[in-house]
């Protein structure tokens, strides 16, 4: 396709600019040594992520009132706390652990890539990660976005159509200027249905060694890469 | 005062970053050259700049609905294109001659001082401009903001307190914890009872030489500054 239309690059960030698994391990064992603590880390970091989407799916439904991540996590944290059998920390400890996904890894393409890629597109994330915790992270991590948009401003969770269509109208575009960057099949599929244009970027070992999801594009997608090197280069950077 | 607490600056930016009515009258007498307009820019600029407060006391009151400032800005210009008499322009040129408001330049101390700030202080935007007009400007002029947030995010212009708080609480700081950057006393004012830190750099020539308005604190600030540049040494960096 041509790409000279596209305005802007909207990001999806947990698993496709960041190694939230990898990062929440290294924290966490970290954490066990300096406490004492015995914990299946890997295993606490997938429950944690686990939780994510049903957690989201209660306020997409309603039955939950709009809530940031953050807070979420906290929920999540809290719960898994009791059922890892994790006692005697601190409320400041618990609370800096809860902000571990303020302080993720990129991937070791991300800056890179999104460095070859800024003079030519606007560069917005599009998540479901609230605007604080995206700043804390790019600032930490160097990450160079021109906008942190997403579900907080639009007060909707994706893949809800407010989510990516408050981004595009606050980005002053229309749906075919932007194009949705995203590990996930599911979020392209999302986008692609309010006429974004998509770029999968394959991330196969977001949930570890044996992961059996998103390994392969599920369709078609405008553009197909192994990172964001490779997408800019497919993009013409 | 003791500015260990602060954890964010947020910038009002029409006067305070960037020098509109100078970027206004260039690119006026640009257009007017090249269409053999007889206009008087300085005019031009003041009385465009003049509707904007009209405009957004509109929306804030309630008897209109929530408008972009882009869409405020074009409704002025149709009026005044009429009132200047500037006819045969096509709809493009019109529509260029709107986003003036993504092309105006940074004060000249700006992005130096910005760029001493970032290091220690999350950098947002608290303006009434659109998300759009702020990253366009932004990416042109080298702004390095960490999030552009404000009117838009909230739905509701300065100096309404939502505002502010919707901006302060999506950086996940307590008010105490950001410090607002002004030209304006009286958007300080609204910033300060709400709980804000304070910082006015005189910009006094903001309204051309014969500037009356806000050349002095008006009240005793927690920083009073000439610059950017001296903003930056009075807060340390």
């Amino acid at each position: 396709m041509n790409f000279d239309t596209i305005q802007a690059l909207t990001f999806d960030v947990f698993g496709t600019v960041v190694d939230w698994r990898s990062s929440l391990i290294r924290e966490g064992e970290t954490l066990g040594r300096a406490r004492g603590l015995r914990v299946d880390w890997p295993r606490f970091a997938d429950a944690w992520r686990g939780l994510y989407q049903p957690q989201l799916e209660r306020v997409r439904s309603g039955q939950a009132p709009w809530t940031p991540l953050d807070d979420l996590h906290r929920q999540a944290l809290d719960r898994l706390l009791v059922e890892f059998g994790i006692t005697g920390l601190a409320e400041a400890e618990i609370e800096h652990l809860n902000r571990v996904w303020h302080r993720l890894d990129p991937w070791p393409d991300t800056v890179a890539g999104l460095q070859r890629l800024r003079p030519r597109f606007i560069l917005a994330t599009l998540s479901n990660g609230n605007v604080a915790l995206i700043v804390n992270m790019a600032r930490r991590a160097g990450l160079p976005w021109d906008a942190v948009l997403g579900a907080e401003v639009a007060r909707h969770y994706k893949p809800q159509p407010e989510a990516y269509l408050t981004t595009v109208a606050m980005l002053g575009l229309r749906p075919e200027q932007c194009m949705m960057v995203a590990a996930h099949n599911g979020d392209l599929a999302a986008a692609s249905a309010l006429g974004l244009r998509t770029a999968f970027v394959a991330r196969p070992t977001e949930h570890g060694p044996g992961q059996t999801t998103d390994l392969k594009p599920a369709r078609d997608w405008d553009v197909v890469a192994d990172s964001f090197v490779d997408l800019a280069a497919r993009l013409g950077c």
